[in-house]
């Protein structure tokens, strides 16, 4: 088997209710990576593509989450019926999805203007 | 404030006792992230590197398992004595610490002579 080429963490973190910020389970990322899963496998591209749990990956504002390696392409907001796009078109064919791809002022930034 | 450089994943995941094979919660992984957390802070990389737990990597013979991404670099075995290290020669340096790399036979590969 090859090593993998691609590598989705997809965020399961949960916050309190009470948290300043949001997170990405209860917005449905569980569902989110069996979704991935299952159309990765549908793909043939199992043991080449994997789909991860991950802890916090610190852009809550734009949950859920998912960043996608070697090549570090972050999507925001990703929903369910995004599922079947991201594989085919990015996983497959190499062409990120750029509708839900997070901006990268947005990245890593006290300045994302999404956080309040 | 740039992109992440480097990101690291440490499987945080932890199987039930029973399981046929183990996880990398009960062989330290949480404190392996904290002080990955502090090694980090006090390279002066914070907001370059982030170091994030992750779910099962599915390497479980070899945990506790950490990945450095963009790299995909894998280490196997990882011990709280290895971060400074990790960090110094790998993150700061850009060098790989090798006799923690897991051997690209052992990755994703059903034939790991690790697995039982």
């Amino acid at each position: 088997m090859p090593l993998f080429e691609h590598y989705l963490f997809i965020c399961t973190n949960e916050r309190d209710g009470s948290a300043a910020r949001p997170s990405c389970l209860p917005r449905g990322s569980k569902k989110l990576k069996s979704d991935f899963k299952d159309a990765i496998k549908e793909a043939g591209l199992k043991h080449r593509v994997r789909a991860n749990e991950s802890g916090c990956l610190d852009q809550c504002e734009h949950g859920p989450v998912v960043v996608v390696y070697p090549e570090a392409v972050w999507y925001g907001n990703v929903q369910i019926g995004d599922v079947e796009e991201i594989v085919r078109e990015h996983l497959v064919k190499g062409k990120p999805v750029e509708r839900r791809r997070l901006p990268e002022s947005c990245i890593n930034s006290d300045r994302c203007p999404h956080r309040k």
